[in-house]
């Protein structure tokens, strides 16, 4: 283990994410509210000055970052990013208890969009574009940002981008790391550019417009509205979202590979292709419901609303339109289920992933073939390419720890006396990444009633399934810490 | 294919079945119900007709059973079980509807215990009877049945028998398959008689016993009373329930190596050991909650309780005391996770199964290990054996297709309108062959307010819960009907 080097790169990350805070106070400034800029400035300096300590204190150490360092030190700096970007929500009074802005800065950055916030509307301008903000860092990930900028990382680079971007199947795209760093950025950020234009073509201001496309891109879910998205009631902003959100559920390396002209190793994408027939299916499905139940007056109107919700979910988003939870029993029995599955690996979304569900269903198919033919091999094959056993090895693994967390939650979530359904929703919100969910933490309700400790708690639980489960949990093996 | 083969056996089947019918005949007698005795007689004979005629169509066929013909036979000889076993309830009008007395036959064979009358005490002796041993029949399953007493199953019986007894590590265990089938029915009889002479020393009359008992060592949780156990109010009887549901779930193998003198080898067993284990724990958390929220007055009476409701949903027994979805939301989360459990291999217990939740655990560990020491191979260990990768492989398989059914029947049931709650715990409880649940299908309500295709549809589920999935799923693929 090297102690010193991971506080030293934790060290550089909080000085990144701090130095983002410049943007707050850009925001304060042009909105006349000048109270807010102390609570970022006090941040940032105290941070530098932190910083520098461990520097100092640090200086003599090895390049040499070992496999659990790595794992140490994603851990950390998500946590230590949630500390330090908690604070102008602490210091500004606008959150005035410290649990609750940790917890609103760890689902910021997490991307999980739940929120402790009774009253959005009541926090200033700078803060509400800080909260949105977090989602925009967190969703592609704030080491991948770190790689981007610092090449220092270069290192143990792609073993920490590894811990840090979901899915089980990233590799680089371009020989050097800090490119693949460079280039994943640019794409999420000429993204952001292309919604929040359209946004503003709808009418939103340039506030609005960034604050909303943060929320989408990232597959996060805070909205400056209390109201979501259905604040604006404007079909044009819920389409222009719902493509949004489809496109942050997609691998951001295929839009790489579309760009760079290898358009026809996409089409071939099985990921992809089951990604978008989940979502169709199920968004007809879900149009059909509402449709029929006479909950939205035409089959437009459903489907605008069906489509943007399933969207919503599946990418792991957590914005509304409605809520949700008076829809008609099979609307939300299908959102139920897409609360399972989540986004595309390599995309912004969380949740067990649309790989990992279609290896499983095919290794469930290949066994079923096998009962048939007890003396014939059936493999795994994606994107026409056969997956080597001890990859659907690690992602059975994955699974079942993911519905293990998912009960452990519950449990301790029903500890504090919620009801069945708020527990294990809250538990398939946190851990997925998700936000909203059924019962007490509803389309419309919130986290705020919960105790402390389930604040806590739940604050690690989002890291756990933002950094999918086994970088956070290694941590708390007896292994892990044997010499 | 062999189609007039699979005819035969399960014309042979049949008979086994309705000859048991006499049993609830001399009820009748006893009880002077012969009101109720001709819709037995009617369909002995019936059956009797119907399996000669069975017998002369298919007079010329060779011996030769393949796996295709298993699972068709295995899946057909349920279905037609559950259809001639209703016909009794149905022709005496004790079920006025066909569909609801196969939905009550069915659930009594699988050993689901969901019902829909919603008058229990208003049914003549005869027909709880009969209704109780459905579930004795179907807790040790009909062919192994037929295979101990026709020898003429011993050609393919031992596959015959791995389709429907339930678990992955199920073997011979007496050279001759034939033996091993009657040493199983044998210690179920002994098991059986000992529970029905304990309960009568606690004050239960002959009949109370028996069908007590037949709910109890099936894990099936039909009572011939509408308050199940609870309507005794007896400590002594909750105990003795308790004791016996928790042997009903251990694997039957173990009693027959204990009784031989291997016990050595069932104290290594690391699947009964997690079972007790997972039993201890999850007992004394929801006596506490019971405790601690004051549900009960005392200790005694909450662990009396709470280890009652646990011991009943881990080995989905689905008997109750008291009204759990009125206890605290604690107690109700650990019986959630209960239900996502199930008894052990080889036992009559339904669920995923301990053998398999174990083993995934291992897998999830093993994994994490992995990640530590990326140069490193680390297996799964069952008992101190190495467990075989396919074996792993066919594990991870089984849970996905486990909880892609358990979401599928979500979907379809809550098409009818049921609530999202009641939806989900409809499909564990069907599937995982449980009975009661929580939302309308809870620990006091019932099934009878279902539409008449949902309640088809759950005779279909509860069945392929019985016989593990792949069995009857397997006959929907189409491959399973190419040439």
């Amino acid at each position: 283990m090297n102690p010193k080097l991971v506080v030293r790169i934790v060290a550089v990350l909080l000085l990144v994410v701090s130095s983002f805070m410049i943007l707050p106070i850009v925001v304060a400034l042009y909105y006349r509210e000048h109270g807010q800029i102390p609570s970022f400035v006090v941040t940032m300096l105290a941070t530098m000055v932190l910083a520098l300590v461990a520097f100092v204190l640090t200086s003599k150490t090895s390049q040499h970052l070992g496999t659990r360092d790595g794992f140490l030190m994603v851990t950390l700096s998500w946590m230590a990013a949630a500390a330090v970007g908690a604070m102008p929500f602490y210091l500004s009074g606008s959150i005035p208890r410290y649990v609750d802005a940790f917890f609103e800065t760890m689902s910021g950055f997490s991307t999980t969009g739940a929120t402790i916030l009774t009253d959005i509307e009541a926090l200033p301008h700078a803060m509400l574009f800080w909260r949105s903000f977090t989602h925009w860092l967190g969703g592609m990930g704030i080491i991948v940002l770190t790689v981007a900028i610092f090449p220092i990382l270069g290192v143990g680079g792609l073993q920490l981008i590894k811990a840090e971007v979901p899915g089980p199947a990233v590799d680089k795209i371009t020989p050097k790391i800090t490119e693949t760093a460079k280039t994943l950025w640019l794409i999420y950020l000429a993204l952001t550019a292309a919604q929040t234009i359209l946004l503003m073509l709808g009418g939103l201001n340039l506030f609005e417009g960034l604050t909303h496309t943060f929320g989408t891109l990232a597959t996060g879910g805070f909205h400056p509205k209390s109201d979501s998205v259905g604040h604006y009631g404007s079909s044009y902003i819920n389409i222009v979202t719902t493509v949004f959100m489809l496109m942050a559920g997609v691998n951001f390396i295929l839009y790489f590979k579309t760009v760079t002209g290898r358009f026809w190793s996409v089409t071939r994408d099985t990921e992809l292709k089951t990604y978008l027939g989940v979502f169709g299916i199920t968004a007809l499905g879900v149009s059909i419901a509402l449709w029929v139940h006479g909950t939205y007056a035409t089959l437009a109107e459903s489907i605008e609303h069906g489509a943007f919700q399933v969207a919503s979910i599946l990418t792991t988003t957590g914005y509304v339109t409605a809520d949700f939870n008076a829809w008609p029993p099979p609307a939300q029995t299908l959102l139920l289920v897409m609360m399972f599955v989540g986004g595309c690996s390599g995309s912004t979304g969380g949740g067990v992933k649309i790989v990992r569900v279609v290896t499983l269903v095919k290794l469930a198919i290949s066994e079923m073939k096998y009962l048939l033919h007890p003396r014939g091999v059936f493999g795994v094959r994606l994107s026409g390419v056969p997956v080597r056993k001890d990859v659907v090895y690690s992602v059975a693994g994955f699974i079942v720890l993911y519905l293990m967390s998912v009960l452990m939650v519950t449990i301790v979530v029903g500890s504090s006396g919620a009801d069945l359904v708020s527990a294990f929703s809250t538990a398939l919100a946190t851990l997925g990444n998700i936000g909203p969910g059924f019962g007490i933490i509803g389309a419309v309700e919130n986290y705020a009633h919960y105790p402390d400790y389930i604040k806590w708690f739940l604050g690690v639980v989002m890291v756990m399934g933002r950094l999918e489960i086994f970088t956070v949990i290694v941590l708390f093996t007896p292994r892990f810490w044997k010499p």
